[in-house]
């Protein structure tokens, strides 16, 4: 509420009648026309045309071009421009070019790379190319390279990045601007800064903000912020991208065992570790296995057919389950409790969904974990039970009136009703507990909890329904 | 690769060896020995264990801690904590603080928060606390947000903040960092600060670390980005948060239709957008009403509940469909093909869900538009007869091999198998491209596209495979 002097600030008063600044995509020019220029041998056209598109819209533009283009128009960029659409490029783009570049070439590239981006590409490599690059390396950076690629997956070590600006508590504000006015081109981030000392032990922050709007001659002990929230090495690094956006922090530290800063996370970092992760799990619970980011106009038939496949066989092949039930019990099921199958199975599943993709969530948001199970449990049956009841009548109800006098289905009668109700009313109190306890098991065995919440659980409750429907149905209908 | 001086940064020599000043998260007081300290007037006491609680950790304190010592507690706060534990609350939590709020603690509090926070707590606030906040605060302040709350549900301008750094381009780069320090204490960045000329219209961008790195001499309009990425104030907060993701920024402008900036949107607020909408989809998806984001251990039982009967019981409902068609064509499926009815709604029922959730993400990553649809279904299409022909073969292999043998069901013959194969292999084709495209029409007729991917598809998809299934079985049986 302070901003008041917004408009205090004078204007320039022979402003000139400019056009927009605004970027729009559209003025982007045309892979088609890109190719045409490039046909025509008009490089510096070309030149001129792409050295202005900033380079995730450029990466975007490489993958429309045609690959034998690839490499000549990526000697057209400048040297920064190409670094940066290297590293939004997709992996099998980066390989491709790899192959193009001498060993000089890929050495400057990989000079112009943060570590972390490096080892990004680095992950997705096959290992001769991994060679290539870690032999193209300078041998101080090869030597971080290795020592990231070591830590546990998904942890917080593999998406640091090691290139931070770090103090020491003895220097002034007037000393640390000057530091970084020197090194801020090779930094990740500026804008939180680290206190380090003896054997680099974190002792402190301090923001950009801190230094421009502290008095020069301060020492950095006086301003720095001493109650740092730090993450080790071996979290995770999703529990880690919710704690920068829990703090609204641009940056978080990393330190080992020791408490010896070994890198930092900053928030664009995280925002991908959640966008990547989220969609990992979207994928998972609709039985999909997940790939790489590649947008879904881009991906051809085969790798979405290859990504959808084996989740259908195996759930096709689980459905024997439910199939051999009621081959089983087949004279247990009149002809009108058939009738009832899908709605008893849907909503089983449904109900079991609820739960178990809510606690897939509430896992990964850290919010809920395996000690948590009893506590769960007892808040899923008290759920269960408001819902069974408000079901299990509702249901009733509905079987008499609409399938039983609206539909006029002479089979239906007061037993039916109550069988269908009854079974509906168990079989949602037993998914309910299944599906909220199974992403916690999951979790504490080391699977991805999110495959729990999958059709996977439909196929188990499922099974669990029919067994609940046939067992009513022996006892109400033979009472 | 740049980061080889990190070692050449000089250590203390007598660098003393410190506790760790990692905050730790077990360290803080718990809600038991606080109130305890409340209870005995241990006020200074208090004040010493609080006041070193990041306000995130201390809002979740407060929703430990009974209501009856919020408003004593949240005096014992100094200023700026109180303001930023005050955001971090839930709705209930701070319209409960309100009410025991005179006027003029109201308009202290109000005045320390960001316009774009103090939007988002009347957002959640009833009619008559909505008026006290906007009595309580002053004129320009208000002004703003009864701006602010008129843009459209989910439009960039209802996330902006309107306190941001702007500069003219005549100034030098020293005037700029005299004003940044002079007014950043009010900013909620200062990292991306923007030149704007008559009018407000957007000239460009500069960074902090622009002008830490340039000539104190050099003026604004010589260091300036004029490519300036910005968004519209009407623009879908989702796209927005996606393009501050996929540009790397920690701010992007808002505009007006003239071009006139008028507000930026963070990359924390970008952050917690895209967290909030994934959350939704998930809820969605799962066929529950999407609620506020208190953590499910501490949300009560009657809300959850409330929270997923809607659905329940309108899948509950809709399933009269499937109930319907079985009764129709009771006759068209002998006992043995009521046995795979589980397995081909199943199959329809995953195949339709993998299809629509990969939509449904896509258009929330802004990868596809409904002018795609051609396109997409298209695709479908392929992937479909892919999924189709291996899932059918498949299937009449176990039908034959599993059902008939294995478990020795003697009622299994050719017909079956081929029907069962064959409507299976349908039902795949129509699932899929009935689960892309209706996400697609859902987003173009303004309904939220992740209601096309959850159960209600599947209840689509459940009655339109059980129709294939008396088809291809009336045909094949009869052939």
């Amino acid at each position: 509420m302070e901003e008041k002097n917004i408009n205090t600030v004078p204007f320039e008063e022979d402003d000139k009648e400019v056009n927009s600044v605004i970027f729009d995509e559209d003025d982007i020019i045309t892979p088609e026309k890109l190719t045409d220029l490039l046909d025509e041998k008009k490089y510096a056209e070309v030149k001129v045309q792409v050295n202005d598109i900033p380079a995730p819209d450029l990466a975007e533009i490489f993958f429309e071009v045609d690959e034998k283009y690839h490499s000549l128009l990526f000697r057209l960029l400048s040297k920064e421009l190409a670094a940066e659409t290297f590293v939004e490029m997709d992996s099998d783009l980066q390989e491709n070019l790899i192959s193009h570049f001498t060993d000089r070439q890929l050495s400057e590239i990989l000079d112009e790379l943060y570590i972390d981006d490096t080892v990004d590409i680095i992950e997705e490599m096959p290992a001769n190319v991994v060679k290539r690059i870690l032999k193209n390396s300078d041998s101080h950076d090869r030597e971080i390279i290795n020592k990231i690629l070591k830590y546990p997956k998904d942890s917080a070590g593999t998406v640091m990045t090691t290139e931070y600006v770090r103090f020491t508590g003895d220097m002034t504000v007037a000393d640390a601007l000057l530091h970084i006015r020197r090194v801020a081109i090779d930094k990740e981030t500026i804008y939180t800064c680290y206190i380090t000392g003896k054997d680099k032990r974190l002792q402190g922050i301090v923001t950009a903000k801190d230094l421009l709007i502290s008095d020069p001659d301060v020492l950095l002990t006086d301003i720095m912020d001493e109650n740092v929230i730090a993450v080790h090495t071996h979290d995770d690094k999703e529990e880690v991208a919710m704690k920068l956006d829990k703090y609204g922090f641009l940056a978080i530290p990393v330190v080992d065992s020791e408490s010896r800063l070994v890198g930092i996370i900053t928030v664009d970092d995280a925002l991908e570790v959640i966008i990547e992760e989220s969609e990992e799990d979207f994928a998972v619970m609709a039985a999909i296995t997940p790939g790489d980011d590649t947008p879904y106009l881009k991906t051809d038939v085969l790798s979405i057919w290859k990504s959808r496949i084996p989740w259908l066989l195996i759930l096709m092949l689980s459905s024997t389950l439910s199939s051999a039930i009621l081959a089983h019990f087949e004279s247990a099921l009149s002809a009108v409790l058939v009738l009832f199958i899908p709605m008893i199975m849907g909503t089983g599943g449904n109900s079991g969904g609820q739960s178990s993709v809510t606690l897939t969530r509430s896992i990964s948001l850290s919010e809920v974990e395996f000690s948590d199970i009893l506590h769960v449990v007892w808040k899923e049956l008290r759920v269960g039970i408001l819902c069974s009841i408000t079901l299990g009548v509702a249901t009733f109800a509905k079987v008499m009136l609409i399938d039983g006098l609206l539909l006029g289905n002479s089979a239906v009668d007061l037993s039916v009703a109550l069988t269908v109700a009854l079974s509906l009313s168990l079989t949602i109190i037993l998914a309910k507990i299944i599906g909220a306890s199974l992403p916690l098991l999951a979790k504490k065995v080391g699977l991805d909890p999110a495959v729990m919440a999958s059709p996977l659980i439909t196929t188990l409750v499922d099974a669990i329904s029919l067994v609940v429907y046939v067992c009513v149905a022996q006892n109400v209908m033979n009472a």
